[in-house]
């Protein structure tokens, strides 16, 4: 093991990530300090006994004593917040986080980020609709995918530091890729899909919907239900390639909808043969 | 009960659907009888002992005796059926069926239907990506909702039996619409979300994005897992509604796409806000 457990982990943003890597990494033994902003999440933490000690400010001791630190903040949030602090790093550190976009991020942190500490960037892919470290939970990995993005400024040792990581919390699949390779993915697989699911929940405020629908509408808006700050930074952070994306999902939706015009069965049986083939792919192992 | 148990109910069509209300309706104890076209799910019923007799051919004793049938077909192949065999029926039986889309069926049968029998609509909002007789289950219906579609046509007898058959199959809510609400409602709530289901699924055909995939895309893609048959044929049977449909949501899609164009956070916001307050409807009770 690469992360032994005498290595100090340090959390900052102790929310619903925040709080499910803790709490994953607990169950090893390893010694967490949290940096949050509110007190009654580190109250909640200490009481859970997931975490050893917290603060609400960047407090000196506990950020120079951390070995491995893991920023679970919005996008501007963490920018920022290695701005103002990174001169508190203790020379060595390893540097992680659990941002939705890379390529935004990434360079700007590598590039600004004193040259004795190194960040490794990583994009744990779980969730919840539901968000605050009351909700943290160290089963949400399981069966999920960990994607670790590193660049040319990034050593073996720390990717296989950060891979490790990703296992030791329970994640099921642990890959890297290119920064630029993950937007493009993430820009697919997870925005494009939030597009979907919260243009297709308010297109049509038709009232009692509810007492007709089936799981098939329930299954494609449950994201719907969405972190309006959270996701409009990541959108925006990853614009070029969402824009991009939207349009080839528009492509495909204006050719079903003329081979529904002009009843086109054959194509449209087509279409529907091609969308059961590829979903198989996709199906849980 | 106004459907008592010694009433005979023909099951035609012996699939996924119709195997279900055989083996909910068999619970009760009613004399169950079914037409299909393949011995193999004959056999599988009687074996399970949830039919009490089947025939793949009209049989003249089996369909004259039964007081209630359940017509489990694809749309064209119901109508043909009623066409050719309604000579065979017993004078002042009631029959149903489970048909996703009603204004083109509904109205063509009533017209053609002998006098002496009733036809009284109805839409089980409930399936499975599977099909077949052998994934036949009772366990389907519990929280879906059950919708008969009155005409003018039908006596007030014949809606509340439909609509006892559907609180006996285990069916959540029962309700009724009238054939032209209940497309518009499909129209949205099952056919819009099935066509964004397999456009999603068919628009990026890039390799390996199974290993990054997250639980959204999932979501959103498993009913695009599609019976090209049936769902072609359910489009095309709403085809005005359904278009229209498509205009809506993919004007509030381009609505978006110039948002995130112009970086309009405040709007993006707004529109997710909306979204998460409307998604909360929608929660299964």
């Amino acid at each position: 093991m690469i992360v032994d457990i005498s290595k100090k982990v340090l959390i900052v943003g102790l929310g619903l990530l925040g709080g499910s890597y803790a709490r994953g990494l607990k169950r090893y033994g390893f010694h967490i300090s949290a940096v949050t902003k509110e007190q009654s999440s580190i109250d909640y933490a200490l009481k859970e006994g997931f975490i050893d000690e917290g603060t609400t400010m960047p407090d000196k001791k506990i950020i120079g004593e951390a070995d491995l630190i893991i920023f679970a903040l919005y996008p501007h949030i963490f920018v920022e917040w290695i701005e103002q602090n990174q001169k508190l790093f203790k020379s060595g550190a390893i540097i992680t986080d659990v941002t939705g976009v890379k390529r935004s991020i990434v360079y700007k942190i590598q590039d600004m980020l004193r040259p004795d500490v190194e960040f490794i960037p990583a994009h744990p892919m779980a969730g919840r609709e539901v968000s605050g470290v009351e909700n943290s939970t160290d089963k949400m990995f399981a069966g999920a995918n960990y994607i670790v993005t590193p660049t040319d400024k990034n050593t073996d040792d720390a990717i296989s530091t950060c891979m490790e990581l990703g296992r030791l919390l329970g994640f099921e699949n642990v890959t890297t890729l290119s920064p630029e390779q993950h937007d493009e993915m993430i820009g697919f697989l997870s925005q494009l899909t939030h597009c979907i699911a919260i243009t297709l929940m308010t297109c049509n405020d038709t009232e009692n919907m509810e007492k007709f629908t089936g799981d098939s509408f329930r299954d494609l808006t449950r994201i719907a239900r969405i972190n309006d700050l959270m996701w409009s930074e990541l959108f925006i952070s990853n614009k070029d390639i969402l824009l991009k994306q939207m349009d080839s999902f528009m492509d495909k939706f204006n050719h079903l909808k003329k081979m529904l015009e002009q009843e086109d069965v054959d194509g449209m049986r087509e279409m529907m043969r091609h969308s059961t083939k590829r979903r198989a792919l996709f199906d849980k192992k």
